[in-house]
């Protein structure tokens, strides 16, 4: 039998605890397409001052300005801009370094044509690919084109690994969806086929390049099941700023979970 | 005396509480400079289709793309992309409208100018304001024009309030810190000294008019005593994509509050 001074005290620590934590239960969304949990995500760890590059095609780009003195515009308007933004107020102490060099309309091999100098010579410690989505139909078609993209891909990591032994990888897959001029099915499908093959390199590249790798296809064709195409990307390739939204919080947690990993 | 089964289903419930509650604790960073708990916040309650517009100038401007039809940069990269990127995961059901018409280099005289066409036209139910810093020492120095520029915001106010008794409205301070060209002492003090003025004003037009106040001001102050100016504005006035996050969360904050209170 306990007495009751004891269970009085562990009642009172009870009903504050279980306030507390329905409390927290209570702002769950009810709607969350998010795989962070909630909103409140585990801070990545990067050391004191890293460079992070960002580099791509449009989605990246977004309009970064080529003045880099205005600092007003000097990341454009996609995550890598929400990415930064977050970090800047929740990891103030880490000063990290942050450029966008994604280039719109680009494919791999406009990547590895500037690579020395949008790569190489910016001496990044994290470096962060989104790349494939122009190729798709032009350099990679259902029948050639994927094994040069696949070679194009590792040249540009094989010269970074080169350059930097202990760089800091992330690679993202390239998506679609079928919203705006894409919603024609067979256009989709046609489309989709060849993504989803690029989809079947980026993890494999990953892998053999100690990269963290980002699903965004799979987050976005979830998204989509639970909300719409339209709601994330607005031409079947280029995302809304919730499209943005998606992967800055993607990319974070797949950053998070590796940094802080590590021992 | 309690019986030995109700201590310990008790503390079978207070241990896993507990454990809960200290692992959320857990994840609040080390340095936050956010008024939002850790992360995690609240999220707004707004009428499905709600229409938002967000009036200023260049620190609400920030390049939206006057081509509305490109949804690659129809918001530009401000606070108002980090809202609109967020409440687009987080409450897609609401199926937010989202209007970015902040023009850089405008004084509230020039939203004046510009009402008719770019806030009453618009019909929006939520509208935003944050103007006043390129009155400050120009139409508002420190021997004149602050009767003025209260006048003209109040008939900015009264032509919105007289469109849509509804309206619901966000008055935001203008902000200054020493950053950038406004290190020099004497030119930061004349200029926050009249910035000063015009944040003695918008919390009176906040409670005249039965709008939600968004203490910028001071929020960034308080930021930039945890870390430094230079962390949140570059050029004394210009926002730090950190620094939208700022005013993107305290908006968000204050929106909250005032939605989840309503009845």
């Amino acid at each position: 039998m306990i007495d009751r001074r004891s269970f009085i005290n562990c009642s009172a620590t009870c009903v504050t605890s279980l306030v507390a934590a329905s409390s927290a239960k209570a702002k769950e969304p009810e709607l969350s397409v998010s795989s962070v949990n909630g909103y409140d995500y585990r801070r990545p760890k990067f050391k004191k001052g890293s460079r992070l590059l960002f580099q791509g095609d449009s989605i990246t780009d977004m309009k970064w300005g080529r003045n880099q003195k205005d600092r007003n515009h000097y990341l454009g308007h996609s995550y890598v801009y929400l990415i930064a933004a977050r970090l800047g107020v929740d990891i103030p102490e880490a000063q990290l370094d942050v450029y966008n060099r994604g280039m719109s309309g680009h494919k791999v091999r406009d990547l590895k044509a500037r690579w020395q100098k949008d790569a190489i010579d910016m001496k990044p410690d994290w470096l962060s690919i989104l790349i494939g989505i122009n190729d798709v139909g032009r350099t990679v078609t259902k029948d050639k084109g994927l094994e040069e993209w696949e070679a194009d891909y590792r040249f540009i990591l094989d010269a970074s690994r080169k350059a930097n032994a202990d760089l800091k990888l992330v690679l993202l897959d390239p998506f679609v969806l079928a919203s705006g001029g894409l919603t024609d099915p067979s256009a989709f499908k046609a489309k989709r086929a060849i993504v989803d093959k690029l989809c079947a390199i980026v993890p494999r590249l990953a892998n053999d390049y100690g990269a963290i790798h980002v699903k965004t296809q799979e987050f976005f064709d979830q998204a989509a099941r639970k909300v719409s195409p339209e709601q994330w990307i607005w031409d079947g390739v280029h995302p809304l700023p919730q499209g943005h939204e998606l992967i800055a919080r993607n990319w974070l947690q797949a950053v998070s979970e590796a940094t802080n990993k590590e021992v």
